[in-house]
This record gives C-alpha cells, structure tokens and sequence, in this order.
C-alpha cells in the first residue's frame, strides 16, 4: 500500500461533505448493489451483500431483451478480443479506427435507412455531441425541446450555448406555438424521444414531423429506448409507425435493447460528417475495443433478423401489468415495455426496494428526483423475455407483501 | 434496404456543407484508416485500402506499452465475456454496477494511494464530469487552467459555468500571480496535466502543489499520458516525482498505457462521493460491460508488478529519437515516449503521413489544428516496447526518403 492521500484544506472537505450531506436528508442518497452478472442465467445475478453472495432476480435491467447474453452476441465479443486485442489503441482519427467499428457503423446506417452513422462512447455523449455540434454550426439555430427530454440531450442544449424553447411533454398544440413564432428561415431543431423511459409513453413521432415540415424544423429523435424492440427489424419507434424517412437525425444506443454498450447517430452523410468532425467529445476519444464494436453488430444482426424477443418481451410486459394491476398495485398507465409502479415518497421507494431485495430476493432500483420530479418516485419494472410467467407470479406475491408490510397505497390505476 | 432519408430542407444543407467544405479548405478535413488490429502482432496491422488488404506498421498508437495485446489482458476479456455475458445492462445506480467494476476501481484507488476512484466511459468524459462537478459543488469556485490543457478538460471548465483564468502553459511564476491576487479563502482548483501529449513535456507537479498550499488552492492533475509507463507501479508522473500524495485528484485512462478504454479519477471518498453523486455524465450513462473493466484490471495489476514494459518504452523512445535526429529530422525536444516531428504545414503533414502509409506502409497521422496550433502541424510518433530496433531503423529510411521527396526542411534541433 503506497502513502494515503492527505485531505484538502477543510474548507473543501465541508463544502464536500454539505453536498453528500443534502443528498442523505432528502433520502436520495444511491447505494450502488455489487451485482455479477453470469452469462445463460439472466436475469437472475449474484448479489454480493456484505454478508455473502446471494442470488436475486433483476427487474430493473436496461438489457431489455436479454440480448447481452445472447450467443452470437458473446461469442462474438470473446472472439473478437482474441482475434484483434483488447484496446483500439487511439481515437478514430488517430490509429483507433478499427475495421470492427467501420462494419458496425454500416449495420446501423442501413437499420435506420440513412446514408451514414456515427458511434460514440455512450447515448449521453451521442445526444450531448451532436446535439450541442449540429446547434452551433446553424447559424442563429434554435433549439426545440421536449419538457421530458433526458439528461444527456439536455446536457447538448445547455452546451450548445443556442437559444432554447421548451414545450409540454408530447404537447403537439404547444410546439406548434412555439414554431409559429419562429421565422420559418430561422434554423431551428426539434429534439424528442420515441419512448420516454420513465413512464412509458410515446410520442406522435409523425405528428411531429408534419409540424416540422410546415414551419421548416429540423427533427433530432432519441430512439434510446426503442432500438432493437420495435419495428420490423428493431430500428424504433419510427420504423414502425412508418416515419423513420422523415426523421433527419435518429439517435440511439447499443446498451439496452442491443445488449452491449455505446451510443450513436444515424442521419445523412452530411450532418454525419459534421458532427464527425466537429464534435469534441467524439474526436478526442477513444474507439470503443474491437471487441465491443463486433458484440453490437451481431446483436444488431440479430434483431434485424428476428422477431421472437421482441414478441416474447411485449408479451412478459402485459403479462406483468395484468399481475400487478389485479393485485390493485398502482401501476402507471402506458403502452410500452415498461411498468412503472407510484409510490410518491423517496423514503419509502427506497424501504420498498430494500425490501423486495432483502427478503425476497428481488431487485428493482428505485427511481428518485433528479431522475423523475419529486413525488413521483416509483419503482421500475422492465419485463425482458427471460422473466418468465413464474418470475412474474413470484413477482406480484413480493410486491403484495411489501405493500401491505410498509402500509403502501393500493390504488385503482389500470395497467392497460 | 428501407427506404431512404429524404434530406433536410435545403437550407439547413448549405450550412452543413460549408462547415465541411471550410475543413477540406483548410487542409485539415479527416479521412479515417480502416485498419484491423491483430492479437499478438502488434504494432503490425492490416489496412483496408479501397484497393485491398495491406500490412502495415502503426506509428501512432496510444496503446503505449502495448497491453492491449497482453495475455492476462486479452483473455480477462475473453473469459469475462464468456462468464458474465456481453454488456452490463444498467448505470451504475440501476443494475449496472457489475462486480468487476468494483473491482477495478479498488485497483485505481489503490495504484494511486487515494481513499476511492471512480470510472467513466472515457477520459473526456472522466474530465468533462469531474471538473464540471466540482467546481459547481463549490461555492464562487475559480478554475485555473494552463493554456495547453485538453479539450476534454476546457469542456469542464466551460461546462461548469464558472469563473476561469488561464495561466501560460507550466508557467510557475505566471500561475502564482494568479493565486496571488485572488482571497485565500476563495476556492480554487489548479487543473493542469502531468504529460502535454502533443509536445511530450512534463508539469512541475511538486511545484505546483507548492503554489497550491501556499494560496490554499486544490490541484486536479490530468494523468491520462502517464499512467502504466511512469513511476514505480506504474501510477504516473506523480509517482515518480514523489508527490502523488500531493495532489486532491488524479485523473487517468484505460485507453492508452493500460491498452482497453475508459477513463477515471481517484481522491478522497468525499470527492469521489460528490461527482459519482451529482455528475450527469456518469450517473445516466450505462456501465462500461462486465469484460472491458475485468481487461482493464488485469492490465493496471500487471503494471503495478512489472517494470520490463516501461524500460523497454523508454530505450526504444529514446532510440527512436536518436536514429532521427541523426538524420538531421526535426524531432522537437521532450523527455518523454512521445516523439513529435515538426512539419509545420498542414498540407505537408498530410502529405508526409500519407506517403509513409502509400510507400513505406508506415502509418502515423498527421497532427493538425485544433489537437495543436497552426504552423506547429506534426506528426507525432509513439515507439513501444514493440517497436524492434529494425522498425526503428525502417522508419528513419522512410522519412529521410520521404523529407527528400517533399524538400521537407531538415533542422539542428537535437533529441536530447
């Protein structure tokens, strides 16, 4: 062990401390559950509690088809590291721009029916990129955004340094507004997800974009959330509601229905180009590992392909509601892979989450302010195909226990 | 194939391919090397020319010591991926926080004698996060930045959206004006790096925590071209020079010394604690997949115990640089393993870059504004421990072939 850092001067130390501080009385301080994942047993994981390994079942996965262990998925991961190493060795323009990489950013294109597309570390850095690049490089642009849009896009705003408008959560009547009074040669880009993962809901994505044609917008859509679940072959939200054409930039991730990890953009060979070369967080970082890169382009594959996660999850999901929503359990309203349950308290979100992990082995994080508005605090069930109709069963007995053990609200809130 | 994108109004596509056209204007308009690293030939790889296949050897590669191809790394990667499957399914907060995460940052804390560490995505996002963080934590906080720190780190301080002064690059006596002038009490953070990447020169560290103490100022050290090649175990210039103790946080990367991807900080638990807890950038990313960070472990383990990598780097740097100057090649001066070679021109530096890759199937990128300033164009050489004395000896024949054929200037400024 080599000599332990000194303290900073206190002043520091209590500024530090008032921060941890305030985090713990408004009861949202995060513990972080040390999980090992093992491949083929998803989504069941090794809890290592501090007294021990235990098994728990994980209900709160963002791997919403269990795609992460899919074999083609792995196999392609371990060979590719074998075959290639470990690293990429350098940014892509400088050595990084391994062939991995290149054959992945084609899958991706083609999925979304665009020219080009674009791979980033992760979705935040995706929507902080080229949000924030695509802003500047329009001369006087305006920026157009969803209340509820995620961090990460509302990081590319507030960097992008543009003027921003906000409108009402998929308020059509609100953005129209906003657009009118506009100049319709003023650039201006309209920035929306698909599904919004907090709640579950959708947006009016061909809506949207009738709305941007008649007033000259642009469109930037956050398909995170939808990637690889719906759609023909996985492209989203737009491809299967028949508007994907209409989108000029679709951001998406391979960390969640794909499997693996990373963001990306797909769009025109020009607006691809730009970010591409303009965007910081792009080019003075690291590729991700070959290894990375060729683990996304069979999953991509794969959902292009098939059709029977994307069945097996829409089916676990209704089947979930259907099993809260008999126990009277509050579950939030929605037509998505997500199942939202209120419980309205940061304190008691978190005791209902101890709980459910405690005694009954079952793992969902609660989901506190700032990540939804305060009062809003629920827990987050994301049904994959692997979450069986017994998981689901074993599932609804937990929850009713756990209600009635913490006096929680049972309410009259229809799943469907 | 689906159907095509239709593109943005036309407007909107003027001002894309301005942006675009500006770059080619400017010479400094980047073309990707498709290249295709191979497992235990490195630094040889394959390049993907429109023509065919072709071998090359990589000059400029920031996997520095060459682990990416380590044994122990490569198949902790392979063996993780088999085990756990491919990604980690969550943020850290939401069922991501994989074992060997954990793991992993108890090797970092430990490498630099600091309390915790905590990972992110990549470097850039490592000090975009942190720096942003903390200096928003602290109450009227004043940043101070040396004038060639990296984009990554002008993104946090511009992000943070505070007050910022920028002293003359490793310019002690400029620095302490700056701290002079402003009250003790006010906080302040020195953000400087330990290695400048593009020119190969190194920061007074111990002084500058000199300078920190006496006007109570924290110190944010930037470590990302140091760490595995410098120290004892490998921990960075820091280490070396005694001081690592010194320093409030250290920042570093997996990507480069280390050979995989992703970067860190290590400090104290309060300011671990502080930016894990209120960092947008790392709280709503997903964690980087269970293999990457087992990869990462194995390497910053194996650096810790041995020195071979590091001596050999050293010996063949300097040998490189060496057998250049001997060539009357104007390799600027700098007591690191980085060997810049000044071309001052963007269009020559393209020029060069691109005849060693056509001719002598040696590929090293030419450095171009913004990564250095203009009239400084470089190409920029990085020898490892994989880089045999006859590389050495074929690299000095081609530029000497290559400085002839573009009547490139030849100058007397010595290695060392």
């Amino acid at each position: 062990m080599v000599e332990r850092s000194i303290s900073p001067s206190p002043a520091y130390g209590t500024h530090f401390r008032t921060a941890i501080e305030r985090l713990h009385s408004e009861r949202r301080y995060r513990v972080f559950a040390d999980l090992e994942r093992q491949n083929g047993r998803f989504p069941r994981a090794i809890w290592h509690h501090p007294e021990g390994p235990r098994e728990v079942v994980v209900w709160c996965s963002n791997d919403y088809l269990g795609m992460g262990q899919h074999p083609d998925v792995v196999s392609a991961m371990a060979e590719t590291a074998l075959k290639t190493g470990a690293g990429a060795g350098g940014t892509r323009n400088i050595s990084g721009n391994h062939h991995p990489i290149v054959v992945l950013e084609h899958e991706l294109a083609d999925l979304h029916g665009k020219d080009a597309a674009l791979v980033f570390s992760s979705g935040f850095v995706a929507n902080e990129a080229a949000i924030s690049t695509l802003a500047r490089v329009l001369p006087d642009c305006l920026l157009i955004s969803d209340e509820l849009n995620h961090a990460s896009m509302i990081a590319g705003v507030r960097n992008s340094g543009v003027e921003k408008k906000i409108f009402r959560h998929n308020d059509l009547r609100h953005l129209e507004e906003i657009l009118k009074a506009v100049p319709r040669e003023r650039a201006k880009i309209i920035l929306f997800e698909s599904i919004y993962s907090m709640d579950g809901d959708v947006a009016p994505i061909g809506d949207i974009c009738d709305l941007a044609d008649r007033y000259g917008a642009m469109t930037y859509l956050d398909e995170v959330h939808a990637v690889g679940m719906y759609g023909d072959r996985g492209a989203g939200v737009a491809e299967r509601d028949g508007v994907m054409h209409r989108v000029d930039v679709i951001e998406g991730t391979m960390a969640k229905g794909f499997g693996v990890v990373g963001g990306y953009i797909a769009a025109s060979a020009d607006i691809v180009d730009v970010v591409r070369s303009y965007a910081s967080g792009f080019i003075f970082t690291s590729t991700m590992p070959p290894a990375v890169a060729a683990a996304a382009t069979a999953s991509v594959r794969h959902l292009k392909n098939s059709g029977v996660e994307r069945e097996m999850q829409q089916r676990q999901a209704a089947a979930t509601k259907r099993a809260l929503a008999a126990r009277g359990l509050p579950v939030m309203p929605g037509d998505t892979h997500i199942v939202p349950l209120l419980v309205g308290d940061p304190a008691l979100a978190k005791a209902a989450s101890d709980r459910l992990l405690e005694r009954h082995g079952i793992y969902v994080q609660p989901i506190n302010y700032p990540t939804v508005p305060r009062g809003t605090e629920r827990l987050r069930f994301t049904p994959t195909p692997f979450h069986t109709d017994d998981l689901v069963l074993e599932l609804a007995d937990a929850l009713d226990e756990t209600w009635a053990a913490l006096r929680l609200e049972k309410m009259a809130i229809a799943a469907e």
